[in-house]
């Protein structure tokens, strides 16, 4: 059976994951029949928000323990995972890839990966395993792999497109329904909530990246 | 369209909401062509659990708050609401409506259902709009509408379906793709994560649950 890593950080679309796409991975990755890994960096939200209210609260709250509601208590850190026993990757949007995994939130063009992140994204790459991303998590896998010019997708945001190729990144527009395919690289991206508007809308893209991603996978 | 209410009690199998249950009711809602609407009852979780560990964090967290991560924002106090603006209300499963929405939990047979939530649900019923509960929120809905000799199906296990009848609701055993539909009292319940084991198990029970409450909803 295929081992698919999955890739969380933290559970809300403000602050972490974004719930629908990752709960949409498990599911079609489920649907496959493949097993989902999931997994989350051991670290301190960079901030915590009232999702309601839409407004930071102070609150110190851990990535790990955080996705782990997503992944009902099943969730290892990133540290701890061995790529030789996953077959490919996958990462949901929200927040956390630019909040957490990343400073894109804050820095925009100028963003750092997480070196522990970096490091996972590399180790699939390099083992020739597929990655897929959803939504702007697009942004940290294209930053990690900037040496071999990736083209992903994020929708349309003429601001991530811009700052995609300061950083040696192409973009391919894709709607909401729809892949972007980078063979050589076997990275595949999803627009998802990058466009919507409905969870409905969503689902296809993700079904179709969960599908793709699998049949990359070797053996 | 069709407006189906959806109380969430939290985020999270432990200490909330079940996340898969909830963001598949979400899915099927929109999919079916129905418009979701998020509520929450205004009150500090009965305990805050860190998933990964199994743990207890003593943290103080509140359920609207914590439920609006699953609804991306948007959710409403359930005092907040009007009946008559929806169709039907569905209640997913997890610790939430045993810890949260209701004390079963603790006190199992001589459980207590918050005052506003079976205010609410008894609202539903009385306006003749069809309730769909998931997993164990069965329970909460039994005891709400006990009056009523509800039949509902929380999968198999012995001591709940001891509980229900206790306090006069019957039991009908259904496989994890299965729905317990009470015509008379227009009830559609089931077992999701009580029977699983995985979230592609769980999907078709739910989404039949959604199409047969949004059925018998009205004109």
């Amino acid at each position: 059976m295929k081992k698919i890593g999955v890739l969380l950080s933290g559970c809300g679309n403000m602050d972490g994951s974004e719930i629908h796409e990752s709960v949409l991975s498990l599911l079609f990755i489920d649907k496959a029949g493949a097993t989902a890994v999931c997994m989350a960096p051991e670290m301190t939200q960079t901030e915590t928000v009232n999702h309601p209210k839409g407004e930071t609260t102070g609150e110190k709250r851990q990535v790990l323990a955080e996705a782990g509601r997503i992944a009902r208590g099943k969730i290892r850190p990133i540290t701890d995972v061995n790529v030789e026993n996953l077959d490919a990757l996958i990462i949901p949007g929200g927040a956390g890839p630019i909040k957490n995994l990343s400073n894109y939130a804050e820095k925009g063009a100028d963003l750092e990966v997480r070196h522990d992140v970096t490091m996972l994204i590399r180790a699939f790459y390099t083992a020739g395993k597929p990655i897929g991303a959803i939504c702007i998590a697009p942004v940290v896998l294209a930053k990690a792999l900037n040496a071999h010019s990736p083209t992903v997708t994020i929708g349309d945001d003429a601001t991530t497109i811009e700052n995609l190729k300061t950083f040696g990144a192409s973009h391919e527009a894709q709607p909401v329904d729809g892949i972007c395919i980078d063979e050589a690289n076997k990275l595949v991206t999803t627009p998802a909530y990058m466009c919507g508007p409905g969870i409905a809308d969503i689902a296809p893209g993700i079904e179709k990246l969960v599908n793709q991603v699998i049949a990359m996978t070797k053996g």
